[in-house]
């Protein structure tokens, strides 16, 4: 996930990154199911088809030693979902990381952004 | 840059990044440049083309106060390239807060790690 700084004018975001157990989208798929009880709702908002987030949810669910998301009905249905206490664990672990990550290194990163141009190119990939 | 760790098993790295002015690969890139005094080097090494490697360096140059990398024969040619006291601080800069952030987190690293299964699904995009 984004630690992106409050800061104004911040461009630097710091991301834990994975491949396979968690990382950005996936925490974001745990925060959008913590909220909306369903895969489908948290995938939809953000802009995922219903597929790609059960996906990503299946990946998850096989990286960890529980799964971190149970479905009422199971399976590949578009039942209920609700993350299992594993899953709060794992969520709640991701953000702290990020919070504490972006704020041991808030000096340097300052220092970093005051080396930048006032007014930066427009983002590209 | 990845810090990732260097604990077997560890499949979490911390990643800063910015659209525009300094990432993973564009730090590369100046480490590249640092060691080969080649922007086509550097790029090559990274199994990238000559272009490519150009296009990274020149957004980073554009999105600094002053150009990170200089080159001795200017613009687009394939003279030999050198890192900038700018750059130079830049990239320090860069690679200590990669090391920074990986140890604020290592306990919360370590628990996430903890609650990962032994044999993981081969990493996927």
């Amino acid at each position: 996930m984004k630690a992106g700084s409050k800061t104004k004018g911040a461009r630097l975001r710091i991301v834990l990154e994975e491949d396979g157990a968690i990382g950005p989208g996936k925490a974001d798929i745990l925060d959008g199911i913590r909220e909306t009880g369903s895969i489908a709702a948290a995938g939809r908002r953000m802009g995922m088809s219903y597929k790609r987030a059960w996906s990503l949810v299946e990946r998850m669910n096989r990286a960890f030693r529980e799964p971190l998301v149970s479905t009422s009905r199971g399976g590949h249905s578009k039942g209920g979902a609700a993350l299992t206490g594993t899953g709060e664990q794992v969520l709640a672990l991701y953000r702290r990381i990020e919070t504490e990550a972006e704020r041991a290194v808030e000096p340097e990163l300052g220092a970093l952004r005051g080396l930048m141009a006032a007014d930066p190119p427009p983002p590209t990939k």
